[in-house]
């Protein structure tokens, strides 16, 4: 409906006026490449329809500003950015104009035989002229230079304390693998902790560890054996695969971003391809690319028509090659073929949820984005089965008063932008589809804010009725905003039935709940007796197909044919088995209302299905906590991680102030004690300057430092306020505990115990 | 020179001694078995020369008494078993000649015509003497049945209670493949949990976290590539594929534990076999199988000759199909190609440890023995890096006082059993080949018995001078004792710098670190000067040649050439690349002994590595802590987990003693406060008896259980000792906690609360 809505506008008014209303209508690009070409996936393959894309320009997103010393700006809205994009634009091809009229006017001068002063005064003009020009092209291209320094020096940080490393680097590495390096490694550790803690354990959900390899007969149930590719095309010189849609929206992109001389209608038709990248068959990316004489990047050799690539990672299992295998694209599956044991290990009662944390893998055609588009990736998934008659939640009311941005589907619709709403308002007016999905809303919206994710930009994005599968009650991401745009990190779905009716169907095992009634419940059913020894004369041989035909009548048109039998006495009646119609007879079919008594009602359950791409999270978190400061000195910048001390890799550090045995000998009794409180810490006895030690431990996001300048008592910096107390020696470990462990707040801290003013000893 | 040794034995001596001394020499076939094709699989790709496997019979370990109700009693020694097993045999054989003549005689009398009361009376004998033979051959085959049935008994409560499933089994499941159910995952969770705090945090290493996509290059440098093999056979008929030396054991293990007639030159040769399993090459391994006539087990068709299959999963990375990749089979190499970043974090210091937990992949041939041989596992390794020349360690002198089972090479090869020894003196007499691995040793002895692996069947068995890689300088195994004999559980390895030198041929990177004297050293040199124009005269275009062969020689023989142009003038020189000898003259060198200053050390360091294979660990860990008792009506045994609190898959049950809504709103509460604690529980509010929920929280493993029987106070009973105490309802949580984290014993709960005497509110 969408889609044709928004193809009338296109056809039948101004383009120009079409594409304003496109940015009205619609936020940013990214959001839905990422939605349906992202780590998590699932989407993608168990959608029926993709919905039409409509699209900011990426131009437009790039003019978020991002000043290098703290965060983004709140996020400008579409429409101010679009209207910003379009005034920048429209100003260039004014300066241009002029300067190339002031340009004729030099050059009618000089030929003219004008006096020098007149002709070096027009060329001043044409000067200054240019000098504008090419200040509003600064400030076209500017956005996403700004934002690319941003993440440039976010990633350099992560990169050069081993928050991460490109895997098997030594061996010039493989796109899209990377390791975690001992920061990111605890930061990860904690974070799949804090889920466990906030999920798993709050829920009394049935955790399952299922493995990876996975053979190709469940991927076939679920779909992806099928459905789950992306459009190649290969070099046709040197066989060099590209992803096709990249290929064209890097074209487009560059083009907007670069080509200052686009007329507006060139500019209409490049955002209109990209809004509809995702919905471009094979056939229409191919003719794209032909149209735009689209090669191949590195060698310009031509490209062949795109074609279906299956993204998973394909194996053998056994030594016969007989047995296809995958690596898993998701870890659901694993949690949908052992409904059954599930459901008998919670004692036969519903709801209940599952959870799996595990590795998940996509062969990308060629991974970009760093750490949000990678080959392999650790997803944590949950499954949620409920009644379908009943998606109540008994935890409901506890996160039913949380305001937060969302973005329904209706203001997405309507050239709203997303606006907090309370929880509570979401699911009474049915913008949410039920409590249970609220209620997960509600969870993860408090999971990914405890984490340190800023809320000023997450916000949970409804996907548009033609977005969902056809199966979905309702599907809604948590998206959080970074220098790449707004990024699905958390996909929360009403499948519905689907998942476990593919299973049963594909393996012949019944998936199904019971509702057992305390009173048996009479039920009107229609019983359609054929009348065999009547049918046999009639139909002989195929006597069998028609009695099998008449009792898979749907109710509705068995109750026409008994209107019909009584009314006429015979009817017309197609068996599909024989290709053809017979006449039925009133004394070969008896079709009648009977009451039975039903102890129970059988039915396959729905599931919730909140999944979290972990990656994702981590990286966002990454960005949002970064900020950097200048030094004392004020000659460099420090960065800094602001994670909580929930997620910090390290809670705490410990620093003799100057290298000195007594010094090094409190230290380590206070490191013991550190360890034995289960408080991940480091002691840094090198002598470098103790400004220089907390730079380097604010930049691990380190929260808390004790620093030993006497044998009695030491201090305690918070990172962020830089602030110190001083502490006697035996309790400093019991303090750094409460504080990171939440049970006392730093501001207590602070209030208790004597200020310590930094002198020299500080940064 | 152990192999030489035994095949002297087996040629020169009396083949019935010979095998009487095999036992002697050593243990159980179980081990070599396990430790050269287990999941952790390192050693058999990484050593050179695989040892000869001397064994006792798998009869003889199955002799092990396995009381169902309890545990194994204590591991007899092999020579007992042995002495058992023979003695055993020799009746039947007895038996067997007696019941032999007896038949005859009976028929004797028949055919004589005896009177009938005679054979009536001769016919009682044979039947009596059948009677003795069979007992006889049950004493021979009863103990492997007990061993079976006490097994049994254990997967078949951790299947039913959902410890494990058979992956995708409503798809008849995948051999090799298992998930965890809800509460082994949780016991896994707690397990790696652990092994976290145990390892990476009190020893401040670098946990990584490497993708399990591995490609070529790097598993082709590790060896596996070429080396990471089994040999198998096809039935010629269907293809369907069999490790060979599987076939060959069971073919010999049947043989002797069912064909009570073999001879015992027989029975000599099939315990040879047996011992010699991993030392036939593929021919010798055919040669066999064609000798007995073994044919493909369920068709009885002829077999292929064996030959070497791969066991990675091998897939293709990215879409060109080009780039060969691996499913990885061990996570120490992501910790390898990392090394020099890693250093770097470290401060450029030695020594530190790198820790990696993640899943590792092995297509076995054919995968038997339930958990224990899985095609993925989870595995969690560490190598610490050190150097070569102090491998002393700062917290050695925390673990030296320990004393447990250790079976160093001397007493296996001199036919001892393992013997409790002091750690010190392990590494003191240079049993333990360094500090560094001494104290692995004894940490991860802490962490086995730590989470209830039994230590009476906990051993540290190190590695015979052949069995091991020619690089390493020792290598221990932590095997556990279960009914599938002695398992490895963990490696510890000195492997010297076998890895990273590896890697850094092969990549070109160098991984090395340095030494920075204090002080600049003074080194003497030796530095050998061809004169080039001499040479250039002498050898014209060879002159290149000559003059780098000088360069290259050792410096003995740069000594030696040295002398003798001194004495004789010139000397005789071979060069490699000219493939001849040439003519040095005392004009055509120098060679002269230098002194240089030099400010550091390069070397590649050492590396140590315990590597865990969790999955069997925590097998392991299920039989040791599965007990059963009788129910209170003596009428059925119930089974029991008494895992500690540590690992208990859920700490706490809360129960109300009867359905009624004041006891559920207590239990609710007390439930808050556990979740608030961060305790895992669960309610069960079911009406089933107390006795029954008791029986199926013990189960499981519950060591706690909260019984709510008034809305002031509660009982909390202790699993193994079924003893309870009355605790106010707002104690509650916290006397859980306490006491499920270590920080108070049940003996001072015990000694602090009242005691609740059981009614009939207990089972």
């Amino acid at each position: 409906m969408f889609q044709w809505f928004c193809m009338c506008f296109i056809d039948e008014m101004n383009v120009a006026c079409c594409i304003t209303l496109l940015y009205c209508v619609v936020f940013s690009t990214e959001h839905f490449l990422w939605s349906l070409r992202n780590g998590m996936l699932k989407h993608f393959v168990r959608v029926r329809a993709i919905a039409i894309a409509i699209s900011s320009s990426p131009k437009i997103s790039s003019q978020l500003s991002i000043p290098l010393t703290l965060t983004f700006t709140p996020s400008l809205s579409s429409s101010t950015m679009a209207a910003t994009d379009d005034s920048l634009r429209k100003s260039l091809a004014d300066k241009h104009a002029a300067v190339e009229a002031q340009g004729n006017a030099v050059r009618a001068l000089k030929a003219g035989g004008a006096p020098k002063s007149e002709i070096d005064a027009a060329i001043e003009t044409l000067n200054a002229l240019k000098l504008e020009k090419t200040s509003i092209e600064r400030s076209l291209v500017g956005g996403s230079d700004t934002r690319e320094a941003f993440r440039q020096a976010v990633v350099n940080t992560l990169e050069r304390r081993l928050f991460y490393i490109p895997s098997f680097k030594i061996y010039r590495g493989v796109a899209g693998l990377f390791d975690y390096g001992p920061p990111g490694c605890a930061v990860k550790s904690n974070v799949l902790s804090f889920w466990r803690q906030h999920f798993v354990l709050e829920e009394n959900m049935l955790e399952v560890d299922c493995p990876c390899v996975t053979p190709e007969v469940v991927l076939k149930a679920s779909g992806h054996v099928d459905k789950f590719t992306d459009l190649m095309v290969k070099d046709e010189k040197t066989g060099t695969c590209y992803r096709a849609d990249h290929l064209l929206k890097d074209f487009c992109n560059e083009k907007l971003q670069r080509d200052l001389t686009l007329s507006s209608d060139k500019v209409s038709e490049l955002k209109h391809v990209l809004a509809m990248l995702d919905d471009f068959s094979a056939e229409e990316l191919g003719a794209k690319i032909k149209e735009y004489g689209i090669v191949a990047p590195e060698t310009k050799n031509t490209l062949s028509d795109p074609y279906p690539f299956n993204l998973m990672f394909q194996t053998s299992i056994g030594p016969s090659g007989l047995i296809p295998g995958f690596m898993r694209p998701e870890t659901a599956q694993g949690i949908f073929v052992n409904f059954k044991d599930l459901y008998y290990y919670n004692g036969n009662k519903l709801p209940f949820a599952a959870a799996q944390i595990g590795q998940a893998f996509r062969n990308e055609i060629s991974p970009r984005q760093g750490l949000l588009r990678v080959r392999e990736f650790t997803l944590a998934e949950i499954e949620h089965f409920v009644d379908p008659q009943d998606k109540s939640h008994p935890k409901y009311a506890e996160v039913a008063d949380l305001e937060f941005l969302m973005f329904p589907r209706e203001q997405q619709m309507s050239g709203q932008s997303a606006k907090k709403i309370l929880l509570r308002d979401a699911v009474s007016k049915g913008i949410v589809n039920n409590e249970t999905l609220g209620y997960f809303i509600g969870r993860v919206y408090l999971f990914l804010t405890r984490l340190g994710v800023d809320k000023e930009r997450l916000r949970f994005r409804q996907h548009l009725a033609n977005e969902m599968a056809h199966y979905a009650a309702d599907c809604w991401d948590a998206e959080i905003e970074c220098s790449y745009g707004w990024i699905e990190c958390v996909g929360i779905a009403d499948r519905s039935a689907y998942d476990l009716r593919a299973h049963s169907d594909k393996s012949g095992v019944p998936l199904l709940a019971q509702e057992k009634f305390a009173e048996p419940k009479e039920v009107e059913k229609l019983v359609i007796t054929p009348v065999k020894k009547e049918l046999g004369l009639a139909f002989k041989g195929n006597q069998r197909m028609v009695v099998e035909a008449l009792e898979a009548m749907p109710e509705k048109e068995a109750l026409d044919m008994k209107a019909a039998l009584e009314s006429e006495g015979e009817v017309d009646f197609q068996v599909c088995t024989l290709g053809k119609n017979v006449t039925i007879k009133k004394t070969m079919v008896t079709i009648q209302k009977e009451t039975k008594k039903e102890h129970q009602r059988v039915f396959t359950p729905s599931v919730i299905e909140p999944s979290f791409g972990i990656g994702r999270i981590i990286y966002c978190l990454f960005e949002h906590t970064f900020y950097t400061r200048p030094s004392k000195a004020g000659d460099e910048q420090l960065n800094v991680f602001r994670f909580p001390s929930l997620v910090a890799p390290i809670k705490c550090t410990v620093f003799p102030l100057v290298q000195n045995q007594k010094y090094e000998e409190v230290a380590k009794l206070i490191s013991k004690s550190l360890t034995a409180a289960g408080i991940s810490h480091k002691i840094d006895t090198t002598g470098t300057s103790i400004g220089k030690r907390y730079a380097r431990t604010d930049e691990l996001g380190v929260p808390f430092a004790i620093t030993v300048d006497s044998t009695s008592s030491v201090t305690i910096r918070e990172r962020d306020s830089k602030d110190q107390v001083r502490v006697d020696v035996e309790k400093a470990a019991t303090v750094v505990k409460e504080v990171t462990e939440g049970h006392r707040t730093w501001e207590d801290v602070w209030s208790t115990f004597p200020h310590h003013s930094s002198t020299s000893t500080d940064d």
